[in-house]
């Protein structure tokens, strides 16, 4: 009998992440279903986060130059934390950009992505039965890295009219337990940008219980006007995750880098924590030929005003029909209004219009649904008439 | 009190895992900074398993094609496990080589090397306490990647003259907590490459008790004459793990992937639990560039005839010199007895000269050293006189 049972069982909470998948990437699958069964045209999908701006040709150019590489030096074992020199620029473009002292080599630690970097983070950091406040509206795979590292993840809900973070929420929230804090900023899904100020305030409140804050910063370069402060500079206690995916829009590449900044204290066993964390996990290094590649772009401008551009042409078409939404500060989403109080429901009649739009409640909060604007200016063209009868249906 | 202990604590196993560094990766850096010291041609390193073989010309070629796609389809997000053409090709690959029925695309997961694709296996297997059996001397990050999962790794020395698997000693070790058994062959370090006897023998003695058989093959196109098995036709509850670090020479892309046979009992969930798994640790997807370049040399033979070339020359130093050692079938080591029990002491005889040696007790056994044959010919050829000093040195 105890043999039958364990030819049947796989790691549960593992069947179950596979087998659950997140929201968005169920609802961009049935968007991808949609599009091969009535063609991708009139399918409306807002569903991803994959930027549709192409890579800058800088990326082209730097690969090419890599290829001169003799091959063994170009795609062989990197160290663990990545190449010496391609950290030594990384910190070096850091240190121009916020100031003398931001970042050193020896702080960054190179890896697969955001995603990968944020999962190192929390398994270098927690302990089983520690707590990480996220802010909600909060990117869903949060709670599962949070949950895959033994820890509970505490939602704490943003300010309602800003979607910053509520401080004095925050400082509720906090326990002897709470050993980290999530900030993503610019924030994906309402696009808020955390002022100097706020970060200011949350700062004092976690720092006499020596809270780390994790800044989740894959759209730092995409702010439309709006300044995105250093985080560093205001609260020592800080790793920085970053990611080339959206700024180059590299997003298949998996290259990012967790940052220790140099005031963090005892910041060498912080590395040395993040390095076992990497090696815990299977992250052996990063993608070789792309640590070369982003370490030639790191002076690049994303491509703003095309996002920008998008922006206006979708809430052009959200004003002619009476939706409200918060006006994005900086990522590539609209953050919207539902038209009744379930959200599911609301996608899902938007999706019987093939608009495809992410429900809220997987971000923690009920009443909106999300709409990525990194897609074709054509796809928010031809999508004018389906939020018009998407707002007519509600009438 | 409470507050200043937070303040000091990062996860301890994280710290240490990162402080340590594997033996192998530090002799590595202790190599590198050698070379720097006192010259590149002055040091012999034989520490890492890294292809001395540059990539072939096919992989240039497949990248530069790949840059002439879109470049919002070449570097975009792929499926989690890995894009469909790609694992259709993967799968139609095997199933010329090992027959018909061999694999699926929807059976294969890419991900980031053999180390993501064997700790994903883990954590889409185990539940803490299970135990995993390895085949000692087995690659030393095996035991960090079960116990990462929760699990016991439950050493069992393989037979000492062939390095094969003891199967009576694994079927000694058999307790009703074990779930998986990791075989890898051919094999790091000892070169052994298990017969199909031995494997279905092996097989006899899992099957009751449904333990899983992941096969570790990164070295499965490096064999010297010898046959390498296809597991899943000898065990239907066999996880293959394949890397393209060895066969094609990039080892630091890390693009990989885990096969689910047809056969094995439940694949679907099996399936599941892998992307399951590979969700929880912040595996995204594999590097996408890589995914259609190795998608395009599958039928690019391994260059074994220079790896064998190597082995010919160094086992001639070894025999001049009176070592002894085993023979390798695969793979790119030779197992070496130490000329003093002290395996850890003979590694640093060695080093003295310059001649970087892992010991094997990072393999789980005593008295012999692991030299890499990965390595330039001018390399093993300069290395004669140092070899001979060693030998000279116990007599």
């Amino acid at each position: 009998m105890a043999v039958v049972e364990r030819k049947r069982i796989v790691n549960e909470q593992s069947y179950s992440y596979g087998a659950t998948k997140s929201s968005i990437r169920e609802l961009a699958a049935y968007a991808a279903a949609r599009k091969a069964e009535i063609g991708p045209e009139k399918v409306f999908d807002f569903s991803l986060g994959n930027p549709s701006i192409p890579a800058p040709d800088e990326v082209r150019e730097a690969i090419e130059r890599a290829l001169t590489l003799p091959s063994t030096q170009l795609h062989g074992y990197t160290p663990a934390a990545g190449l010496p020199d391609v950290r030594a620029a990384i910190a070096a473009s850091l240190n121009r950009r916020f100031g003398e002292g931001s970042a050193t080599a020896d702080g960054l630690y190179l890896s697969c992505g955001a995603a990968a970097c944020l999962s190192i983070c929390l398994h270098a950091l927690l302990n089983p039965g520690d707590e990480v406040i996220v802010i909600a509206p909060y990117f869903p795979e949060y709670r599962v890295w949070i949950e895959t590292a033994g820890a509970v993840c505490v939602e704490v809900p943003a300010n309602e009219r800003t979607f910053e973070p509520d401080v004095d929420a925050v400082a509720a929230a906090i326990t002897g337990r709470t050993r980290a804090l999530i900030v993503n900023s610019p924030n994906n899904p309402t696009g808020a940008v955390y002022s100097a100020d706020t970060l200011a305030r949350l700062a004092a409140v976690i720092e006499p219980c020596g809270i780390v804050l994790i800044a989740d910063e894959p759209y730092r370069e995409l702010a439309y006007g709006a300044e995105v402060p250093w985080i560093p500079a205001l609260y020592a206690r800080t790793l920085v995750c970053y990611s080339y995916s959206k700024s180059l829009s590299l997003p298949g590449e998996r290259i990012g880098w967790v940052l220790v900044p140099p005031a963090f204290p005892e910041s060498a066993r912080m590395v040395s924590a993040l390095a076992g964390a990497g090696r815990k996990l299977g992250f052996v290094c990063a993608p070789a030929l792309f640590q070369r590649v982003v370490a030639e772009c790191l002076d690049v401008p994303a491509n703003v005003a095309a996002y920008e551009e998008n922006l206006k042409a979708l809430t052009a078409i959200l004003d002619e029909n009476g939706f409200t939404y918060i006006m994005p500060r900086g990522a590539f989403y609209l953050w919207i209004r539902t038209l009744e109080p379930d959200a599911d429901a609301f996608s899902k009649r938007a999706r019987a219009l093939e608009l495809m739009l992410v429900a809220s409640d997987s971000f923690g909060v009920p009443g909106w649904v999300r709409a990525g604007t990194c897609v074709s200016r054509d796809t928010i063209d031809r999508s004018a008439p389906a939020w018009a009868a998407l707002a007519q249906s509600y009438r």
